[in-house]
């Protein structure tokens, strides 16, 4: 199974990076197969829809092969980064059929929830599958140790139970 | 009162231009101080969110000025286009208390209708005052003559009604 | 198979029963078993919310017997008529895993694109899969003739591609 | 000045009315009248949407004289209660230009965030101007004492804020 993680902010100091990063060790150490979709990886001038350009062949690449999709996302004024749906919109019919699992972060309380929302009307027009699990990390700039050690073991098992309805969609 | 258009599509070919220049002729037509914010002149690396950029200060600078805002923009796979968000996060207390009116345009027939109710929630959380009057252009492919003139008459009287209406809560 | 069908208004005059009534025969005549779920047959006072009640254990027996749902609904103010979202609120568990798809019915020109996406979100968290496809009755009032056919016969087309996208999700 | 509550859940055993008195009590204070609009007090067969009812009559009196509107409901399924929606479509003209302010309850951690999102949609369409500012009452079970008062202090603060603003629109 290869499920990869699709990083949403481009942002200098992006805490939502260490999110990203402890997900990949998550998912690995679950025997899943899978790697990081930098958003920074994926920029186009703006002008420049082409799903002929390497990053859209990039993408689709992975895209593709992918059993499921994971995004973690900080939320921006409720939506989502720019960035991150300049990156969705470069492919259509690759994601027909992924599960999408969302990961929301937030500097303050409510670990995305808002932005969430607003992705998921995105994937199910992309005719991906949200599914009902999401991860939230709210308050971020607390979560983490300095060596990227997630502080509350709690979300181990919160990860846990998200890949396993991910896994489970996948599998249909 | 001085009413900005932000154009919030860089693509190449977007049809939303035609939309941004009708928009515009009309706003001048109705006596009122216009201009266009092409967000093709406010694109910045990803990495960069600063607000001492120059073009955060040309935006803050016509937001600060403006007395209401209007946003011209597709829908793309039910949200808006990643710039148009990328360019408004570049601000923050410059939009409150700023009345928006939203034209929404579409190849297919709900003119963008669902964008719009995205785009709503960021602004409210930008302050922004959201309209309950928005412009809608579905089938934009039919709406124009060569010249970039509108052929169904009935929108000039739709526009003023939105400006009545985007004028009327300036003035509050 | 079977694929009920909800519909979501209780109103008195209500044009979408005749939206309702189309899609049972299309459905029928696709070959799947279905029925109407009126939501007045599932109103309770709205102090009971109990699953225990004569409505929500028929609601539970229909849904949970279902291999995917359709609902019919007209959009009031942007959203989904309430006695439509007390009904979805009486069962939990029952939904999960369900493939949906959402008829959306209007007066104005937008088909209810608008409810469909609120809707979609409760759907997500009640654990159905909404499906990309949804059908839309713009401007219902015209839609229909006396004897409650379809005028344009378009309509057929849509409904069996969305039929079989539905059914589709439904056999995984 | 004059800013009613509105109460938008019916359930027995409702959370939210503990929030809905306390926030009565802070407008009070606060040198506002107010009351309370309970939705129990507003319910109509869902056959009748007629605004000649004696319960439409009623909250069209109460939201005419309003210079503002505070709404207090907890999320049920990521949307707002049936009952809250099926009050406020009894009426239209009446909104018009009020200021509403929202404020969020949940059993869960993120106090109502999504259903305020879709609340703000369907009030932008009411012609109410929903603020920025909403509060929260996340893990409403711990919020209050056995007397009905908030354990937390720094509620107050928030409420005050959240009434500054709120007012603050009300006599533009």
């Amino acid at each position: 199974m290869y499920i990869p993680i699709i990083l949403g902010t481009a942002r200098q100091g992006r805490e939502s990076e260490k999110v990203a990063r402890f997900m990949l060790n998550e998912v690995k150490s679950a025997g899943i197969a899978t790697n990081l979709l930098d958003v920074r990886d994926f920029r186009l001038p703006a002008t420049d829809n082409s799903k002929t350009s390497p990053q859209a062949k990039k993408l689709a690449a992975a895209i593709t092969k992918a059993d499921a999709i994971i995004i973690v996302s900080p939320e921006y004024n409720h939506g989502y980064p720019g960035e991150l749906k300049m990156m969705l919109d470069l492919l259509y019919e690759e994601y027909a059929g992924k599960p999408l699992g969302i990961v929301g972060v937030s500097i303050g309380p409510f670990g995305g929830a808002r932005m969430v929302e607003q992705l998921r009307l995105v994937a199910i027009e992309l005719q991906m599958i949200p599914i009902r699990e999401a991860l939230h990390f709210p308050n971020i700039q607390d979560c983490f140790d300095g060596k990227g050690m997630v502080k509350d073991e709690e979300y181990k098992k919160r990860v846990k139970k998200f890949l396993d309805k991910l896994a489970g969609y996948a599998k249909k």
